[in-house]
């Protein structure tokens, strides 16, 4: 899979800002591929692109519409459908974020097939993987592993990428969730895959390479989450990462979706991920801590961050409020 | 899914005994419910039961006809196909553990359509789960755990399960692998199910129960695998074990199928999996030690299970050579 840009991003009949999360990450990290966005009737969401129609946009040469929004109720409305199957017939390949797949409203892969456009849930994995082989590959490899889901892995890891990219270091950004797929224009969805595959999949995203080429991976989960710490493990395991960084959101009240359970402590979550890295690279470290310090104030977050930095003996950043660059200049 | 017995173990053209590794498997644990054999041409694998043509059976009263054994290439040949299309029409259902899905031979999901019979691959659950919530469940479990994969897990589950049956306690085997599903009639192969869902799939098949109720949940793969310890590390917490008992086989050179990977030390095993474990169950605790002895003599056999309860404070057994007795001895 390797999605054809430029893009126009699809918000659908989003009810708000936060039902197009997906696509405002696509356009805060490549702007420069998102080169409008469409919007239906009742549509409460906003991207601050130029509202375009389908032919507006194809006659700019956007090749892929990115379906970057939750739709309601799970179910492809007739308008939508619409919308879509009007876009294959001019010429667009679809990259859907949806739980449900495209391919499973009929109108839409009939379309697809008499067009000969491409179809691509990114939720879904339709490759093949080997079984992990554990066997050391060329090049390094950074993975952020987290205290708990959603506390800026994501984010973290395309920061270091651009910073690299700026270093002029040989980098790649691997993306294992959808929205890293659709800025990248491939990866894999890791937790959507088999299970007996969730380590297989990550060497086969982050292969052998040269030397001095660092792969800066999009982590998941969080060993601490007992829902989805089975695909952190694989993850890990997979990614043979020489480089950890332990990200954390300090005000969380309890892990994600999980009220009974409190965060880990910092150490602790850094010692079970080194733990479990260096099974497939004994000479995996942890290069640094990336804090989200969103609702601390300007004081607070920087003495959190120095504190941090001190206690641990690593740099300490927040990739918004610091830049990663104390993380880079860890990277040889 | 709950498959009806007893079973007619079908063998097809296995070319050795090994092939038959899991139809023996099932015989071993529930050789009441297996009533007889088939084989076809140049079937070189035996079970020590009854050879019984598909009437014969059927006259027994037999429900399920179980495919256990491996087909050569991965594809079902037209000998096996107009075996079970019989079976089908004469009111048998099929449990397959075969890599390919048995709806996906036109023959046999057209007879399964048309005779209203069910068709049972266990190895690709069709089940949806939720997400593992993490809540304490009422009941107690117990989970074995291995230094690696095809260390005994499964036997060693089972010979607990029959131990505390022989005692008059409340127990019930939870199966996560085909084997097991086949001897359970019921379970998840949950290193099938997407990976998301690994924990919870592991809650759902070990639910809320009496609380002097203990699930024995079939282990698998090892937190030390490099390809499979997603898997472990998604059943340890979906199961939040009580119990565990670790499982190992001593005279293996190196992890299965990983020729770089050295076994981990036992205590460092333990210490990794309780660490794991204590996540959703912060009572978990070793109860014993399994040592699969089959390739030791019987004097070597016993010091080294001696030495090692001596070492880590815990029976020790080999649940062929001495049972478990010691390990249920642990269970209030």
């Amino acid at each position: 899979m390797k999605l054809q840009t430029p893009y126009l991003m699809f918000l659908g009949d989003a009810p708000d800002q936060l039902a197009a999360k997906t696509a405002q990450g696509v356009v805060d990290w490549r702007p420069e591929i998102c080169i409008g966005q469409l919007k239906l009737d009742n549509c409460n969401a906003d991207l601050g692109l130029p509202d375009l129609t389908l032919n507006e946009a194809f006659d700019k040469g956007v090749k892929t519409l990115i379906v970057g929004v939750a739709n309601r109720g799970g179910v492809i409305s007739n308008a939508w459908e619409r919308t879509i199957v009007e876009a294959i017939e001019m010429g667009y390949d679809i990259a859907s974020g949806l739980h449900n797949r495209l391919g499973d409203t009929p109108a839409i892969a009939e379309a697809a097939e008499r067009c000969g456009r491409a179809l691509y849930d990114v939720r879904h994995p339709t490759e093949t993987f080997p079984i992990a082989v554990g066997s050391k590959r060329s090049g390094k490899r950074l993975l952020p592993v987290g205290t708990d889901c959603s506390v800026g892995k994501m984010y973290t890891a395309l920061a270091i990428t651009n910073e690299m990219k700026e270093r002029g270091m040989k980098v790649s950004f691997r993306a294992t969730g959808q929205t890293g797929i659709f800025i990248a224009g491939q990866g894999v969805s890791v937790d959507a895959v088999v299970a007996d595959f969730i380590s297989g999949a990550t060497e086969s995203i982050a292969p052998a390479n040269d030397p001095d080429h660092w792969d800066i991976i999009e982590g998941q989960g969080s060993l601490f989450h007992a829902s989805y710490a089975g695909v952190t493990m694989g993850l890990i395991h997979g990614s043979q990462a020489d480089a950890l960084v332990l990200c954390h959101e300090p005000t969380r009240p309890h892990m994600r979706g999980l009220p009974d359970f409190a965060l880990p402590d910092i150490g602790d979550c850094m010692d079970a991920n080194l733990h479990a890295a260096k099974l497939t690279n004994p000479n995996a470290r942890f290069v640094g801590i990336a804090i989200n310090t969103k609702h601390l104030d300007e004081a607070a977050a920087l003495t959190l961050l120095a504190e941090t930095a001190d206690k641990y003996g690593l740099p300490c950043v927040d990739p918004v409020r610091t830049g990663v660059a104390a993380i880079v200049d860890q990277l040889g």
